[in-house]
């Protein structure tokens, strides 16, 4: 559907920069109807669209929010270097959302670190959070405020940040924010090699590499609905070590503890490791009914 | 104003009592007009019906929750025998609120501790929570969710529990909570005495005793606007020990840090301390504007 023979894209044809909360609380008053958040850190690219997409599939008006969140970088971490190109941003998404909510830091935070803030618990300090003390605290901060400047009916997270989806999925249950978290499934390319802005860094060598992640992910599927049968094909991966594994983990999707065999239900399987230098991600959630 | 001469009053005439989530929502939806919250443990008296009724002058609907939290006590602390007399709490406010929300600890937490919480930083370390850790960490993580699911235009609290008010005028900055506090005024006895539920354990010679709280008030807020005299006036207090005094302080009301002599604006002022084996709280807010 493309914006001229879409109604909701037509409402969508100037898609409005705020910058104030004030101002984004006068725009979303406005708004009738549904409304659905995309929560981005900008530098847009074709994954973001894709959450862009999928928030217009399920709401009349989306809000995109466009800020590098300083509290989820650490000390030695990328935060001045992150590229913050509002203009191509803004580019990129003209005419397929309502409003761009790109504030400063100083609007975000007017105390900073703030007093009162959000903590991920231990969800925050496993996984992705074991090297990056404190950056899910920072995450779930940001993702509160947003939730509440942007008041939606739903925001899109994508699967490859399963763990990151799993916190705020945590964070709208144990908060009881008023809002759905509409799960975007990972886009993949032809090879299956889950799509990743860092896939550019891969040569063609560490690219052919590189499907492990996802041929373990199609193994473990297929290994459902038997919780051993997954763990085996993990550890089996973990043994063969054809790439520089980070963990490759089975787990309980709520609490993200590492599932033991008695496990019933959804299992997330969650894989990270380094191909040439570059650090890949990849996820799916399975289904265990039989040991 | 009496229930019967008034149209607030009379929409209030059937309190309803929920104890769920979904039912507090389908009541909350069903509002038009302001709503305010009061947020109480229950074990209702003279001092929550100063907020309620605070609470029905400034808003059309009346949300009272009434839930006693369990991530507020610290491990000695009384949370088995804290009083929960939901009856007569309700007998106290018929007619007087809408909805009296009332969940169990399993309604509330589905897990708990949950995973995701709020943390009040290093204000909830000091002054009342030096003594009981993580107290206020508890209190913001049950007001938020609180504030959420009676989603009120306004909600409460009373100026006695200083440090509380001020962390709670923290939470709705730091995360944008879309919700207005109104401080409610300390309620006093003719002699100036802080109305507490704790004063019924005050004999004659106590009470009189309890006095210098309210008079060492009442000597800070002569000695404004300037900081000097302020600090002067609690200095000689502490100095005097005619009470038992754990702190008597000019604080940062935003910060709840101590203020130097070139501090300017408001002066939040503070005091605990036990008389006669009863620990008792007064406070203030005075302006600075002279050195």
């Amino acid at each position: 559907m493309t914006q001229d023979q879409s109604p909701r894209g037509a409402r969508r044809a100037s898609t409005r920069l705020v910058t104030t909360k004030a101002e984004l609380k006068e725009n979303r008053a406005a708004m009738t109807g549904t409304v659905a958040a995309v929560l981005t850190m900008g530098a847009l690219h074709a994954g973001h669209l894709a959450l862009v997409e999928r928030a217009r599939e399920l709401a009349d008006h989306v809000i995109l929010t466009d800020f590098v969140n300083p509290l989820q970088f650490g000390p030695g971490e990328d935060y001045e270097a992150y590229p913050r190109p509002l203009d191509a941003d803004l580019a990129l998404v003209d005419g397929l959302v309502d409003v761009v909510f790109a504030p400063s830091v100083e609007e975000m935070y007017p105390v900073l670190p703030p007093t009162v803030s959000v903590t991920a618990g231990r969800a925050g300090t496993i996984l992705e959070g074991a090297a990056r003390p404190g950056h899910f605290d920072g995450v779930v901060t940001v993702v509160a405020k947003l939730l509440q400047l942007t008041a939606p009916d739903l925001t899109v997270f994508g699967r490859k940040d399963a763990q990151q989806l799993a916190i705020i999925q945590r964070l709208v249950a144990d908060l009881d924010l008023p809002v759905r978290i509409e799960p975007v499934d990972i886009q993949r390319e032809p090879s299956g090699l889950a799509r990743s802005s860092r896939n550019v860094y891969l040569d063609d060598a560490a690219r052919e590499q590189a499907l492990v992640l996802s041929r373990t992910i199609s193994a473990a599927l297929r290994a459902a609905p038997s919780v051993g049968a997954i763990r085996d094909v993990l550890a089996a991966a973990l043994e063969r070590a054809e790439i520089d594994w980070d963990y490759a983990l089975a787990l309980d999707p709520a609490s993200l503890e590492e599932i033991g065999p008695e496990h019933r239900g959804e299992v997330l399987v969650v894989l990270a490791g380094t191909v040439g230098g570059t650090r890949l991600l990849d996820a799916a959630v399975a289904v265990a009914t039989a040991p």
